[in-house]
């Protein structure tokens, strides 16, 4: 059941141990059937160099499980509520990558300064508001996603164009048309967190890039007028 | 005698070196096996890739050595007093660790900024007070051992919660139910130490997380409630 | 055509991800052939493992391409520029590369806080004026290469004295006299932009090193009474 | 002529790349051959992985090459006013390595904020007064000496207690009583440079540690009643 996509889900989950954005067991990253309405994530607590396409568990959108020997992990309600909300995305990826965190730790939004994050995102990485004690008392994974999908429903954001947040607190989520592209996002996101934050400390004063050059950068790379890489 | 822990605690130094968190001869790791009061530990300033199971030494619980060729640690005092203080854990590490040492310099406890941290302790990581001149002269090793154990029982703390200390001035010590446990929570330590570093020089008025999330994290991961991992 | 030079702005591209100044397919490099009037440059998104001289696309200095397959950089038309202005180089990299990038993003020059500085350039270096809207509407790549030209015409500077120069908001470009050079100085380039980073944050007063050690150092390395190094 | 000194020299050489403490073809290390008089250095500009004993350079005391095929180092006229300075040094390096270039570009000395230190050197790494025009231009490379002895004679230091220096606005120097020695001095000499900079900017108002815990570390390590490491 399944079998490519609990493949390539394996695949892209050993990319974050290869990128260096996860550490022992943590992080997660799953991907979605769309027709079948079912997803594939990593099992809980295994080492990503144990991981094999078999360990891979299967789940419908109510989060009950269809198939796998192991516990899914504790974060699969997250993944949920955001596969139901963006219904554009393929992939989602959860890490603790350091430069994120720190981000996420100091409940700060990326602002994009330069055209490295231009290329990646079509404007400033949000940061989540803080969970209520009652939204971790009960249902608190589900809850870190509905609190994701809220912000970006409220600000008419599209998450292809903004493929990233950070959890107040927590870390960063990405996401992609599949598992594969949530990885990478992953990875880039880490890179402009770490420029990012040693922008903002030498030069406090410093501002995002202006619109027009967002806009530029963004559309070489992503959309209909990309002008960026070979034709497929 | 002790082969096995001998095995085991040389392993785990191997894995000091192997995680970056010691550089030539510094540091050292050592295991206990409680029923027979006897303590395991790397010998001193000998270079990690030439450690063998057959160079650990064996000591009481009163420091007299039991076994070995090789000159213990010179830290072999604050393991025994931290042994004998601390009664549920098996293995200690010390690491002059670049990120908790910075901590430690500064004479500073690390908060739990995020949910890295709460995965890994229940709480900030103390500092401890600095020695005085009379506790530098005269049993230095044994005193270092005393004001961290002082420490832990003044404010009624639980070592297996909060499995990590930096000493004023000098550096980290971290433990576990187990020799592995401890080097492993040394590699955690440095994680959050970075972490929570640009956390404070990004956003110095960052607070720790709220206890509610704390606990949520914490308690996801540890004790019977635990639902991270696979069943053992 | 061009064989030679295509294999060494191949090899010359992939030193660029050798020296981890590139993540994924960004940065690229160019070599010129000033007889022929050519260029040859890295093609657009493709992967530095996949390179082959054969991918590298041939064009004129008017921006024409006379051979390939692939379409070339994005960025050629800045290439085209630099060429065109400073007429003693001979290969041209653009790379994200984090520290360079960093002093981007904060619209500031480097300063030469020392020697290592002095051993590469002749001065600060410099970051161009941000590029006006109409400028990054039309023609933004040409703009690019047009506000650097400008930056050193107008300012009398010698390209291969000041092999370097940040584009504001986007990243670094270097050059030398061919594309090895323009690699080696896009590294050189990070190193300087790291410690001078953290010279500035560490010392806010800091200066500049004095013009005669920078004129000792530089012309120890440079120029016809350079003492460093073997002779040839 | 001097073999065996040549292979150590050759090899403590190839240790600084392994050290990750030069770059290209920067830096260099000699070694003494007291009894007779003579030093061993690397040949100026040849890259670390193409270096073999051969091509060490031996110079007198008075800087008269005495054998070798090359150039001996630029910087060879400030090794030799630092073996006639400070006759119980066997070895020098000089570097540009990152963070302690970044404390001579800031032009301050590194304090002893914690035990690495103090296991290292007894008391801090001094930085020198910058030069003047006039010792820049004439003889720069022995006044770079002149003005590292002159400090150390004048602060009655032992240069085997302090051993390393910054010399303002350049880079360290460090030595110990073999090459060998002057290349690990350079490795833990980076470390604390690290370690330093980032306790000073989490805590600028923190302190040295005290003077009898200096004294503790130090004479641990160091001197007849050194209790660390093995019976030779």
């Amino acid at each position: 059941m399944l079998e490519e996509l609990k493949e390539k889900v394996c695949l892209a989950n050993k990319k974050l141990a290869e990128y260096s954005l996860v550490a022992f067991t943590r992080g997660n990253i799953s991907g979605i059937d769309r027709e079948k309405g079912l997803i594939v994530i990593k099992p809980s607590g295994v080492p990503y160099d144990e991981l094999s396409a078999n360990d891979m568990v299967v789940l419908d959108l109510q989060g009950k499980k269809v198939q796998g020997d192991k516990k899914p992990s504790v974060d699969t309600a997250t993944h949920i509520v955001l596969y139901r909300a963006f219904e554009n995305i393929g992939g989602i990826a959860h890490t603790h990558s350091k430069w994120a965190t720190i981000w996420a730790q100091a409940c700060k939004a990326i602002p994009p300064y330069g055209t490295t994050h231009a290329d990646f995102a079509h404007g400033c990485i949000p940061c989540t508001e803080k969970l209520t004690k009652d939204e971790v008392s009960s249902e608190y994974e589900k809850n870190t996603g509905e609190v994701i999908a809220r912000y970006f429903i409220e600000n008419k954001l599209d998450p292809l164009a903004i493929p990233a947040v950070l959890a107040a607190g927590h870390g960063p989520f990405t996401w992609g048309t599949d598992c594969f592209e949530a990885a990478d996002n992953a990875a880039v996101l880490e890179e402009i967190a770490m420029t990012a934050w040693h922008t903002r400390v030498l030069a406090p004063e410093a501002l995002a890039v202006d619109d027009y050059l967002l806009d530029k950068h963004y559309y070489r790379k992503h959309g209909p007028e990309a002008s960026y890489g070979q034709k497929k």
